[in-house]
Parts: C-alpha cells; structure tokens; sequence
C-alpha cells in the first residue's frame, strides 16, 4: 500500500475507541452545514455537483457491466434520471471473490484504514450526499444533511471501531510455553491470522440508505470482506456515491475496486433474492419490511443475517410538569420526516382517567387536545413545516394514511396535504391524529408514515403492560416514558429492559426520542422482534471474521 | 449477596483477561493428578465420593421432580445405577424463567463471581469428576481427569473470562453533553443495563460432558441467563456434579438454585427437541452429529444456536526430518481415546511417489508400514495401551470399525480388542489403519472412532488441494501438516486460512493434533461446516447478553 491511511487516519479512530468506552457525545463529523465549517463554497458544490449527476450515466467505472438501470424520482416530484450500470448477480459475486484474494491477506489495518479514508472523504462529499439523500428519501435539507452525512459516517465509524477494537485483541503471534516439570518446558508458536467470512451483502432501504447503509457495509469491509451493496431501486444515488469513493480509495491502497460494488436494479426484479441465497455470500445487513427481513433470516442459511425491521413505537403518559413541553417535543417527533422512521412513535397510551400535571389534572381528552393542537401549530407555517415533514418517500405510504383514516376511530387532528413553496410536485402530508382503546388490534402492527394513535388505557399500569406485551410481540425501535413520579419511572425501566428496548424519560427539550447519536445510544437493542443486531457493539462485528491459527515447535 | 463471590475470586479473573490477550500458557487449575497438588488422600477420596454415588439417587435437591431416570451403563462394564430427577420439559422452563427475575437484576458481578466460584469448587472435586467421566465417556483416567476435570475447567473459565470482558466494557452510566453553540448544551444522563437473552440449553455429548458442555453453560450464566443442562442419557453424572455444585454456589449466594438445572431423560425421547424449540428457550450450545446440529440450526429459530457438529480431520506428509518421530506423534493421536475426539486425525494424505526424509526417500508404503508399526508398538503392551485408549463409548464405535473393514480397502494394521486388566467387561478397540486412493468417497466423511485412512494422492499439492476442499465441504476441527520446506509450509497455511481450519505444523514431541490448551488455541474456528462457533472468543459470548439503555435529561 503506497498511501497508509490506516496510520493517517490513526488519531481519529483512537478517539472513537476512546468515545465507544465512555459512551460520551462524541463526533468527527461536524452536523452543522455552516459555510465556517464547511467552506463558504461547500454548499453550492453539493447542490451542484448533484445536479451534473442527472439525467446521465452515474460515472461509477466498473467492470462487467451489462447496459444500465434506474428510474430514481425525487418524492418532491421530479425525476433524476440517472442511469447506474446493471452488473448481472453472478458477475458481481465472482468479482467480489476475486478480489477478497488479495483484500484478506492485507490484514487488519489495511482494511481499517481503507474505510477511515471512505469515510473521511464521505464527509467531505456531505454537501453532495445531502442533496441525493433528500431527493430520493424526500428528506427535509437539514435531515437530508445531517443524518445522511455526518451522523451516518459516525455510524460507520463506529462499526469500524468495534471492528478495529475486536480484531486488534487478537494477537498476531503469541509464545506458548508449559512447564514439564523436570524436563524441558514444551513451546510452541502460534500464528493468529484473522480471516473474512466471505461476500457481504448490505441491502439498503429507501429512507435512510447511508445511516442504516453504512453500519453494515463498514463493519464488513473493515473485517476483510468484500461488499456488494444493493441499493433500493429508489434511492440509489447516496450509496452510489458511497461506493464510487470507496472504490477511490481502494484503486488509491492498491486493492481491487471490486471489494465494493453496487448492484443496481430494477424495482420487484429479484436480484435481492438472487444475491442473498448465493452461496457465496456469508454475510447480509438488511433493512427494510418485517416480511422481507424475517424471509432473508429463515432462507439465507447460508449468510449470518443482520436485520433492522418494522415495529411499534410507543409513549406512555403518566404524569407531566408542563404538558406544553412534552406536546412540543412529541409533536416535533410526530411531524419529523412524516414519521418515516424506524424510530418515529406511534401509539400514546394516556389512562382513560387523565394525568397528574403541575397546574392540576388533566383529563384524556385534554391531553389528547394538546397533543393535536401542538402538531397543528408546528404544521401552521407551510415553508417551515415542510422542512421538518419533508416528502412521503413512497405513495404507499400517503395511501396508508387513508387507510388509518378509514378505521372509524376519531379523529383528533385529520392528515393534510402541504405545498411546498420550492417544489411544487412534492408529496406533504401532515400528522393524522386518531384516538383508540387499548383494545383496538389495528393499533398493534406497524403504520409507517405520520400516523399517531391516541390511546386510552385503564391507567398507568396498564399503559406499561399493554407496552411491553406491544415490544415483546411485535418488537420496537425506542420507548419514551413521561412520569413525574421515581417508582413509575423505575417501573417503566423494569418493563424496558424485561421486553428489550431502550427508554427515553421526559423529553422535552431538543432530544427527540426519533434520533440516537452514535457512539453513546445503541439504537436498537437486538432484543426485541424489530431487529436482531443492535448498532454497533460487539455481537454485530465480533463474528464477521474468524481466526485460522498455525502452530508449530520452537 | 452474603458472600461476595466476584470479589473473592477476581484475582483469577485478572489473571484470565492478560492470558487470553496474550494467549500464552496460563492455566488456574493444576492438570497433574499427582497427591502433592491436590492432596494426599484427593484421589481416594474421589474414587470413594464416585462409588457412593453408585446404585442411589442423584442428591440434586430439585424441585418439580417427577420419579426418576438413569441407565447409564460404563464402557468399562458395570451399570453405575445411578437415577435422576426426571423434571418435565415445561416444569423446568417454567422454573427457569422464574428464577430469571432475581438473577437478572444481580448484574454482571454477580453473574460472574458465581460462574468463578463454581469452577473453583469444580476443580476441588476434579478426581470425583474423573470417575464419572471415565465411567461414561469410556476414557481412559488420566484423560478423564485431566481433560474432564482441569481442561474442561479451563475452558470453562475462558468462556466466564470473554463474557467479563465484553461486559465490563459497557459503562453502569454515561454523561452525554453535546455544545450547542451559543446555547447550553444537551446533557443527558444515561443508564446501561446488560440484560440476558433468555432460558439457555446446554445439549451435552457422551464422549466430554464437561470439555464441551462448560464453555456453553459458563457463557450463558455468566451472562445473565438461567440454564438447564440437558446431558446425553449416556453420560449425565459428570454434568449432574456440575449441575450440583453450580447449585450449590447460587443458593450460598441468594439466588434460586434452578439457575442450573438438570435435564435428565431416557435416552430417544423427544426431550431434546422439545426444549430446543420451546419459545422461552433462547440459547442452545450442542456438541454432537452433523444431522443433530444442522435440525438445531434449522429449527430452533427462536434462539440462538451454538453448535459442534463433525469433520473429517486431515494430516498432510510432505517431507519429514525424523519419521519415527512422526509416526510416534501420530499412533498416539490415532490411538488416544480410540480416536473418539472431535479433534481426531482420520485422513493422512501421502504422496504415491513417496516422501523425502532427512535419510532419503521413502515410498508410499514404507511411510503407511511406519505408521502402522509405530500404532502396533503404542498397542503392544495392552495394560498401557487400554490407559490410552479407554474403552469404546458406544456399541455403533465398535460397529463402525467392522463396517471400515467391510470397505474393501487393503489393510495396513487391523483393529484387535484388548482385555483390560482391571475391567474385564471393558469394550476396547486399537486402531484400525486402511489403505486409500484419493477419488475413494468413502474417504470423505466422518468415521468416529479408531479408524485412520492413509491415502495416496499424486502430490503435496494435490494433498493440499484434497484438504482444502475436504474442509469446505465436510468440515474439520484439526489439520496437521508435516513438511521442512518452508513454501510447502506456507502453502499449507494458505489453504488452512481460505478454508477455515486451524493448523498443526511438525508435531513430533508431546503436543498432538488432538488438543488445545485454552486462552492460547481456539478449539475451533467456526468458518467451516464442523463447528458454527469457536472455543472461545468475542463472538461466542458478545450476543448471549444485550444491553438496554435509559436515558433522562439532567
């Protein structure tokens, strides 16, 4: 390798380990999209630098290409396109084998160093990635920027840190010698040699292709396999840019562009099947649908398979210092990206007899009219509330909220259709508030998208029981709890950690229970149905290398 | 807790942590039987506390029992008479998961100084041990103390040392403050709590209830999950002593002894299955065949499965300085135990032209006629031959080397029975030495027991190449290579890495193929078809636990 990027890009990687210990803020990525942080220029590149990607050719310079795909449509209604090279299953896989050969004997530091290089140049490439991020997911800038930029390559670095810090425990040779006794001692070398598990797959969703991309394709590369990335034939663009610079980088150490490649396709082709059920391919990160990654786990035998599916999310309301300020912060949540998160909340439960507040009871209904009027208002000014909503991704998604809409539960704040004042074909819709008993089925199953349940229990207890069963079954991405009261709190916590998912107490200022910041929140826990890896730790890199020792006498 | 277990022990756990990071010789628990280390009367004693134990009931002071079971016959020729508790499938999941609630919430320290304790308490009871392994597994008594008592504890005890160090790298509680510019930071208050995965079941084998059983039953408890120990009807006193003593230890320290639990069953019922798939069960450790771990792996989708199933283990002849030295190392490996090991060479690969000695060429027959002289003298004196043998485990062992002989193929050395001088009912079989080509497909499969193939190839590299795909295919726990070319060498390491097995090169004094010492070997790598897991590393304990966050503004 004639550049060594694992050495130049050493410090960073030491600071991460040293953030992944304490589990303190920490980033290398500036989230701010200020021109004193960026360059004064940085901002207009982006937006140009994507604009000269469409409608032509994606220049991606890779081999065994077989004319070209996409059909890529901005959610705020325009289309890219741009054109990716269709590359067939059987070319990528056998290219990818071909160059793991001299991928794995580079060892360790050369993988590592190869993804701190990536992703140090991502970032610089934020700008860029911002605009593909936002005009395929339809994203809000900001989101579109940061946690499509910034907090995404936290996320892979963070993976490159556990990868790094399980991997170097690992001597290279060790002395092994036993006393005999009288006789002479019995001594052994050993050689330690760390080896890939073979082809990955990283298959991306169409919300947040670069944060939940990014774990896996990192954690794979920096433990020494190649990566095929198969994008959602609706996001393409942010993952092809991540793999045109990891290709750059690689041709740069000396190693075959092939260790990443995309497979781009065409929409309900089955190239994701295809690919996950190849022999080759030992490794998969998915995520996606509950159906689609609950079939990879009981048909991809061959591959360990690390999923991040669908679930419920929920709020339990028991009692409040200021309901302003918790309606706020839910609100926000409720509205972010129209709820088009793994993370997004959906069901609030509230007992049916009120809650305890600082200025007094409240009854259900009052709450429930907070909750409605502090989603309205956030909605009131069009231009700014499109930045937070952004577009509906996907017209399913603005057809579910008809479908919730057609349950028969009352409605407390009804969905609207916004204008965007920049793009007058986007997809907006606001919230859609309905009010339920804990006894509706309907409220038990994932609706992707801003549609938020105002639930009525019996009582607080109630609300945790009913929550718990709700995780256990039908998994879940976060918790949040609102108690003035330390023994409910302390029962929330219980019923958390029994059902596996994290909980987030009384948010209300500029935390929002949508977002986790690596280095310090596992988002997701592995425990619960909605995902069997949690990012990043330990268990999701630990087994995507072995070890082959050779031993002989000394 | 009364007693602090984790306190009392951590020495020892200090000691474990620098071992398995350097993976030097280190080993706590002493392997030489001899009366200086473990006293004068320990052996007696031992021999005396096992022929209490004979024609009574198990004292395990269970709860839930419903009569008993126990037919547990010695390969040396005497049933033992020993019966169980017999405690339902459901009964036992049910006290499991019951006696979860406390342990869950002792925590790591706790979880660990228990796990420390039992294997303190173990290693005093390692001669009591020794006769229950002998008088199950068949083994011969120095095996049976050594790798039943001290080995196994080892093993154990690194399993304990990788789930204290992937657990005590999460912080009780972070501080998370991020700047906001010109505004106060963000500070959040963070809680992280390991939580276990859920009921663990440890599947025993009959040839090393405790070398293979403790990793899993260690790495389980030490992580927060209760376990029921499920031995193989042919083998549960050794497991039963575990099973009573972890008990032991839980009930000094406050905890519900049904922690640990024993799973004693007649032998063909459908126990196994039916607490493999039981939905609370959420890990499983098997040792045993390929068609048993492979339904595990199918079926048993709602836990995690660790599984060792079979191979074929290899030796590859290249060149050798001394062949008598050779030939020694490996009569010892084929006869040790009747080659009853997962670890057990089965194929030595000779090139048909001969091999080159320090004393000049030898052909293919004469390296075949080394072998099968250097295993007659190793048999030559039966009362030290049946120590290293032991007694065949199982009637199908025996069977199995008429069915070898019945292959057709050219016999180098027959199989004789031996008379034991102290039991006469013992079943014991020398090793049987055949004669192969290399396109013999009989060849590619596992022939447990004393039955050793010596193949003639066309070459070194087609040896290497034959190994290799041998491994992929059929998997292997063992490679042993023996060449003074350096090239040669390295080509065999090559293929041991890109096939996924562990190498020995040159083996002539007192280290043999069939052992690894833990904290320095992995018993296993887990990439290739014989083992899904490794003994043991990050991978096989990072995923038995998982971590629940809480987090508050402060």
């Amino acid at each position: 390798m004639s550049v060594d990027f694992f050495e130049n890009n050493y410090q960073v990687l030491e600071q991460a380990l040293a953030a992944a210990e304490n589990r303190g803020y920490w980033s290398p990525y500036p989230e701010s999209p200020s021109p004193r942080v960026y360059g004064e220029t940085a901002a207009d590149d982006g937006r140009k630098a994507f604009e000269s990607l469409r409608d032509s050719d994606f220049p991606l310079g890779v081999s065994g290409a077989q004319g070209s795909v996409g059909a890529e449509r901005s959610p705020f209604g325009f289309d890219l396109g741009i054109r990716y090279p269709r590359v067939a299953v059987e070319t990528l896989v056998q290219q990818a084998e071909a160059a793991m050969e001299s991928w794995r004997d580079a060892g360790p530091k050369a993988w590592v160093g190869v993804c701190l290089e990536t992703l140090k140049r991502l970032n610089a490439r934020s700008f860029e990635i911002a605009n593909a991020v936002q005009h395929t997911t339809g994203q809000g800038f900001m989101m579109a920027f940061q946690a499509g930029g910034p907090h995404a390559q936290d996320r892979g670095l963070e993976a490159v840190t556990y990868a790094w810090q399980e991997m170097s425990r690992i001597p290279e040779q060790a002395d092994w010698e036993k006393p005999q006794g009288k006789h002479d001692p019995l001594r052994m070398r050993k050689r330690f040699t760390i080896v890939p598990r073979g082809v990955a797959l990283v298959i991306g969703c169409s919300t947040f292709p670069t944060w939940n991309g990014y774990p896996g394709l990192f954690a794979s590369l920096a433990t020494g396999n190649p990566v095929i990335v198969k994008p959602h034939p609706g996001a393409v663009l942010p993952l092809a840019i991540t793999v045109q610079v990891a290709r750059e980088v690689l041709q740069e150490a000396g190693f075959d562009p092939n260790l990443v490649q995309l497979a781009a396709h065409e929409s309900n082709d089955d190239t994701a099947s295809q690919l996950a059920l190849h022999p080759a391919v030992r490794l998969i990160d998915f995520t996606g649908s509950s159906a689609n990654g609950n079939w990879l786990e009981a048909h991809a035998r061959q591959a360990l398979v690390y999923t991040e599916k669908s679930g419920v999310n929920q709020i339990i309301i028991d009692s409040v210092q200021d309901i302003k300020a918790v309606a706020r912060n839910l609100a926000f949540s409720f509205s972010l990206y129209s709820g088009q998160m793994c993370t997004a909340p959906q069901n609030v439960y509230v007992p049916r007899d009120g809650i305890q507040t600082a200025e007094g009871r409240m009854s259900f209904d009052e709450v429930a009219q907070a909750l409605a009027q502090s989603v309205e208002r956030t909605m009131s000014d069009p231009a700014k509330a499109v930045e937070l909503t952004g577009a509906i991704q996907n017209e399913a998604t603005a057809e579910r909220i008809d479908a919730a809409r057609a349950l028969g539960l009352p409605v407390l704040l009804d969905s609207r259709a916004l204008e965007h004042p920049q793009f007058p074909g986007a997809r907006i819709r606001t919230p859609l508030l309905l009010q339920a008993e804990a006894d509706d089925e309907c409220i038990y199953q994932e609706w992707f998208g801003p549609i938020v349940f105002v639930v009525a229990t019996d009582s607080t207890d109630h609300s945790i029981q009913v929550a718990g069963d709700t995780v256990r079954r039908h998994g879940a991405l976060t918790l949040s709890g609102y108690t003035t009261d330390e023994s409910t709190a302390e029962g929330m916590r219980k019923m958390a950690e029994r059902s596996g998912v994290s909980l987030s107490l009384n948010l209300t200022g500029a935390v929002f229970i949508n977002q986790t910041a690596a280095f310090s929140d596992f988002h997701g826990t592995g425990a619960n149905p909605a995902a069997n890896a949690a990012l990043s730790d330990s268990a999701f890199v630990a087994n995507r290398f072995r070890v082959v020792q050779t031993r002989w006498h000394v």
